[in-house]
């Protein structure tokens, strides 16, 4: 089997100025494009869900916290992103399971992060597809950390080996000084002076974050715009590819 | 530390007669009695939140489904349950967190469960308490199948290395033909006679199988009653003690 790791970015599904507030069309748009997609494992991001309670509490991929309120406002306002999109993708055929790394994972007091994955592949194996999320997870010394979509997609692919890996992104790619597409990008350091940040509240790091760390892993990845979706699924390689 | 692993019973803490409903008053009694307890791990059963919809789709320990609206229904209604739970627990400052097991664990083609637990370790040791439930889970060949609070507790109480292990029932104890609690047992044979079944619709097994499974366990295991919470956790042994 060929397995897909694809996260959609909370940008994509939400409209991050405005809290808690799913992209409805646009997330019809990208489930329509996932259907029939076999062997596949979806990761989303938070957007207007999960930052904002994250920022609120004061936690982050290096700020933990031991407020157990803190933890849960983060983690559910997470859970109702993910239940949303469960019915979203049940109600076109996509038979999407839940799986929260809060419930999983965790980092131990270095920070390298500990997520299990044989059961995401038995998933896979009987026909569902796994839907996972950055989240809260404990870690050890530091309470509870921010575990962003970016590095949970990193650690399946891996874990899973994975033969793609895809980012579906608001942008149609990694953007160039001049704001076209770059097509391929090897290493970090002819593209870091034209990366900047994201555009709005995000603790996770932005696109050049992203790149670096797609750059670690063995699969080659792509970052595409939400009209990519298909193309990518399709074995094409739609806005940038990066290592691989 | 000397880490506890509490289970308590669906029938305890929910009206099994009655679809979905809490037992608010058992289950204000029974979360009071754990106010103070460190190292505690928490697992609560279905009642009348899981099985039910376990029943309706014909799965069980045995019996899988590769039906993915069936799956969601078993789960999101123990998700519901663990909600209430953390709710309760939240309001009486015990610092408990969500652990699903469909998130974590699954089962291979042989049946033997595997659930992660160094996460939940590292909460227990972060001064969180982990909540974990009965759940349906992914196993290998079979799609998905039911995972029993029971079998639960005896994963975790293995894998941490639980001193001691508290199963919650309705009944004050394992009783014997005359009503009357059996002190201490030490093997099946001798108790098997006078185990009948459990009163409501349950998927996961009466009291022959709980007293079966807790045998095989290294951890000494008492069965007792909601009136008995706080004497477990000061480390007294009410109802019937098993094993150890």
């Amino acid at each position: 089997m060929s397995l897909t790791v694809l996260k959609l970015g909370g940008s994509v599904i939400t409209e991050k100025g405005s809290p808690e507030t799913v992209d409805e069309e646009r997330l019809e748009l990208v489930v329509e494009a996932l259907r029939g997609t076999d062997d596949l494992v979806l990761v989303h991001g938070a957007g207007s869900f999960g930052h904002h309670h994250a920022a609120a509490h004061g936690v982050s991929q290096d700020e933990g916290t031991h407020d157990t309120e803190g933890v849960l406002a983060i983690h559910r306002s997470m859970v109702r992103l993910n239940d949303r999109m469960l019915d979203a993708l049940g109600e076109r055929g996509i038979p999407a399971l839940p799986v929260h790394p809060l419930s999983a994972g965790y980092r131990d007091r270095e920070g390298t992060l500990f997520h299990p994955i044989a059961h995401v592949g038995t998933m896979v194996d009987e026909g569902f597809v796994p839907l996972l999320h950055g989240d809260v997870i404990v870690q050890a010394k530091a309470g509870a950390t921010i575990l962003s979509g970016d590095d949970l997609v990193v650690a399946l692919a891996e874990g899973l080996d994975a033969d793609c890996l895809g980012l579906c992104s608001t942008v149609p790619g990694v953007l160039d000084g001049e704001g076209g597409v770059i097509d391929r990008i090897d290493s970090l350091e002819n593209v870091v002076d034209v990366l900047g940040g994201s555009d709005s509240t995000d603790v996770t790091g932005g696109m050049a974050a992203k790149v670096e760390k797609l750059l670690a892993t063995d699969a080659p990845a792509s970052i595409f715009g939400p009209d990519d979706v298909e193309a990518f699924l399709a074995g094409k390689s739609p806005g940038t590819l990066i290592g691989g």
